[in-house]
């Protein structure tokens, strides 16, 4: 299974792309898409979701996963983020994938044991999950640890499955 | 001119569409697009995405306009809101159309002829200055107000540049 693992930002916006066989986990791809400060709100989304559309393409994932948002004292902060957000939902379910979404601690957990991680932490484990990854910056290696987290899911939804067939 | 007026909303996005020929305005159509609030995020968005395109594909503006987003104190509702702002600005740039974005109260200000006016007072000057359009909601007369504030605007600067060019 290909998963694509975004990060939203209408400054940056990071991705990854990790293939995950049963447990084991590879690195495929990873990225950053920046859009133009100076250039108008619709023509930056429309960079954005070109730019989402091409790595789809290129990459062909079979899931999408983000992390929830939570509250943002800074109402424009959040409005921003929210925009960029849409951009990139709209990209994945417009490519027919199905977008999980996973709460920020349940991300850090997935990927350094504890919800509590800071951000550096994330990039420092990257490099233990996912080896020889060379990551294009740390909105890059946040999209890595959703897809992480994500894998994780669908791997343990998938064993459960197994377990309640053969109890059946 | 065909000018397109948007009040983007996740729930329902409201739209209107006027005809602008100098100062003389008239109503085209108007509308509100629901999206389902059982279906996941990503599908109500693409859900939405697709109405606009239906709806640019149709009336063929040749520009476009939305109300600029305050402040709000719900960093939920703000989420919401740019998800679903994101996709509208995202669908009028896709469309090549440029996206005019203007302040409420100068929105209010173009439409009652005062920036504290109501929400129902707007409804209400729509049959004053758009006699005969049948609004589908209160969404789509904010979104009729937005492109009448947005005629204005256009005129006020064509005029301008009469003047400026009657000048040299």
């Amino acid at each position: 299974m290909i998963i694509l693992g975004l990060d939203p930002g209408l400054g940056t916006t990071g991705w990854g792309v990790i293939r995950a066989e049963g447990n084991r986990l590879s690195h495929v791809a990873n990225g950053q898409i920046r859009t133009d400060p100076s250039a108008a709100l619709p023509r930056r989304l429309a960079n954005l979701y070109a730019a989402l559309v091409d790595v789809i393409r290129a990459e062909r994932p079979d899931g999408a996963a983000v992390e929830e948002v939570l509250g943002n004292t800074n109402a424009q902060s959040t409005l921003k983020l929210g925009q960029a957000r849409g951009v990139v939902l709209l990209a994945s379910a417009s490519a027919g994938l199905a977008v999980g979404e996973y709460h920020p601690s349940t991300v850090k957990k997935a990927v350094v044991g504890t919800g509590g991680a800071e951000k550096r932490q994330i990039q420092a484990m990257m490099a233990v999950l996912l080896p020889g990854a060379k990551l294009a910056g740390p909105d890059a290696a946040d999209a890595l640890a959703v897809a992480i987290c994500h894998a994780h899911h669908v791997a343990s939804a998938q064993g459960m499955m197994r377990r309640v067939r053969t109890d059946i």
